[in-house]
């Protein structure tokens, strides 16, 4: 039996140990010693659980256990579990982790840590919930030469802009909703602000290029800003508008692009028909070619069964260190301004003409809902640079969303 | 220096020769001693290639190669591929392919002997060519109790199927065109008869209940049958014909339940979306919910990139047995006869009151371009049984397809 303990009684802590109860047969055929929850870390008892003689307080009673050779930490957020993890790890134990803030901080760090004592540092959980996408980019596709990743990257989002743009309901009314069903938080910013979203394109944007891409140098723009109006105009278009996390590698100097902002996607791209809390992660490879996983990306179980997946490939290989590369040095990023695309732009009825003469080549879109005191149109491809500098002479836009190509 | 060899310089044998030399980069990320092809096995000689210098036309060359310790077989078809993969197992020699005809009928027996023997047999490049999915299902989704799978395995009737739908092209139409572009041979057979599909969904159907499902007891039904009508009928109702391999585990008492056919996919199901030579496998986990893999499912490139990422695992490996739970327990499948479902049917305008009699609560459907003297319709669920009882009675229907539930 390999013993483990799980770090946070909270949602996906929970769901760990109650899938590794529920889901024994599968379990067992993968690693036939079984898995054992010996030990359940949280500051609080849980005396109506039927898990309740396996609550600790005290890390070190892990630590020190000597048959503990792999634990789950399911805690989130920076300390603790930064300690906890590393501490582990030093003492040669796996750890397997939901908690992307911490990849997203230290996971360079952790991963040398794990390598130095012979055991792993595995992460699945972090980027995508349920979704197979850790592995996937770092084992399935070692061979390729990953120049693009396009996810969405954060249900709470996902679920808000499909729901406006199936109901017709304003950014508030849709928060209120998320919110009432569970799929946002109290203070949401954290969501709606793209800076989830963020962590996770950084995570795999590491993973991509084997170095640090720190999520502090990924320029973030959240959904807050996004109208019924523009909503209107992207359903016109044939478009959906959705929170995505984007990671280029340029083919000509291998230079990365990182960014985090709502795009109109168009209904030819795979990503256009993931709705709701679903997320999906396209992957473009140079000889693979185009890639998409979906799945669930949050909740519960889908985040427990990550966990426990990461869980059973350590406990089918201590003592050795699964490979994961993704070094400390710091990735710099290309600079964002110099990155070309089109925008989709809104702006007073007054500022059409001009409009027109800063941004040669733009083509001039419609709605059914659209105010009749605007105009709206698409850029031909340019700059952020240059579009920034059109926008300040303009002086006044009403909105503007970068469209994804095809 | 991992030195390994390719069996078979056709188009997936190349492809893996020449993605180790373009992605050198990629691959000595992965295994840093590098990767080497010290032999390429063929009947012929390429005297006009860069690598003829090592074409070897005798198997035991390799085999008798003590630094040999991983290969490609890329050749395809049963023997002497069996023949050739079996003796590299027994002598501790990892095997990689794409030859789903071979492990389809004989992987089992392949993976036992690998495991005697201190190595692995992988087969990633066998189903969906490019996409990962065998590991994903049997590494990353080993703590689920997958419920169902149901993939688009085919790419040249994927093809086929997508451009009746847009092009508003006959089936022998569009059998031409897909063989003028390469996407579908000569003799088509095994791709439009839906055999081909059926081994990939009997493979994957084995790796989700650990036994063997073997394809020949698969029900299997290709699309030579679908007409521009169906097409049309199906554009009307909001679905697109697609031929699917079915795999679903009863959740009362585990039995299987397999099958390959066309089915009418909703606009609602993510499957419905994926056109042209593009595959996707939709799985479902009792606790991940719904998973979905897109991409690739054939091309030299992508199919060698899921040959070589397995050498990479193997090469990452050596000495041990990456472990795959396929035993050679044949697994009983239930009796499709008592599968129920719903049907799409067009029968003679004069059969119209009788089929209403004989197909309690079926739903009338129309299309545009449907024919006047026909009528149309969609049966309530009903037994496979029952369905041919009461086709059987009403005498002539000229098309029945089955519908996939949302």
């Amino acid at each position: 039996m390999i013993k483990t303990a799980v770090l946070g009684f909270g949602t996906v802590g929970s769901g760990v140990v109650e899938l590794i109860d529920r889901n024994r047969g599968p379990v067992e055929r993968r690693v036939p010693e079984g898995i054992e929850v010996k030990y359940i870390l949280d500051l609080r008892d849980f005396p109506d659980s039927p898990y309740r003689d396996r609550v600790v307080h005290d890390f070190n009673v892990i630590l020190e256990d000597p048959e503990i050779r792999v634990i789950c930490e399911t805690m989130g957020g920076m300390e603790p579990a930064f300690t906890f993890s590393k501490k582990a790890l030093e003492k040669g134990i796996s750890v397997c982790t939901s908690n992307k803030e911490l990849v997203a901080a230290h996971g360079p760090e952790l991963l040398q840590t794990a390598q130095k004592n012979h055991c792993s540092y595995l992460f699945e959980a972090s980027v995508g919930g349920g979704i197979p996408i850790i592995r996937p980019v770092t084992s399935s596709l070692a061979p390729e030469n990953i120049t693009r990743i396009i996810g969405i990257l954060n249900g709470t989002t996902n679920y808000m802009m499909t729901r406006m743009e199936k109901e017709n309901l304003s950014f508030d009314e849709v928060l209120r909703q998320a919110q009432e069903r569970g799929y946002a938080e109290k203070n949401p910013e954290a969501d709606i602000e793209g800076h989830d979203a963020c962590r996770k394109i950084a995570i795999l944007s590491s993973l991509m290029c084997g170095k640090n891409v720190r999520y502090e140098d990924v320029p973030c723009e959240g959904i807050s800003r996004i109208s019924m109006t523009d909503v209107a105009y992207a359903r016109a278009m044939g478009c959906a508008i959705k929170l995505l996390g984007v990671s280029e590698r340029s083919p000509e100097d291998g230079t990365f692009y990182v960014r985090t902002a709502p795009f109109m996607v168009p209904s030819s791209h795979p990503l256009h028909s993931v709705e709701d809390v679903f997320n999906a992660v396209f992957v473009h490879g140079n000889l693979v070619d185009d890639l998409m996983f979906y799945g669930r990306g949050a909740g519960k179980f889908p985040t427990a069964s990550a966990v426990v997946s990461d869980l059973l490939e350590c406990a089918l290989q201590i003592g050795s260190t699964i490979p994961v590369r993704w070094t400390d040095e710091v990735m710099q990023l290309s600079d964002p301004a110099q990155k070309k695309g089109r925008f989709f732009v809104r702006v007073p009825a007054e500022h059409r003409e001009k409009a027109a003469e800063l941004f040669k080549g733009c083509a001039s879109v419609s709605a059914p809902e659209a105010p009749t005191d605007e105009t709206a149109f698409t850029t031909a491809p340019m700059t952020e640079a240059a579009f920034e500098a059109a926008v300040a002479e303009l002086g006044e836009v009403r909105s503007r969303i970068r469209l994804l190509e095809a």
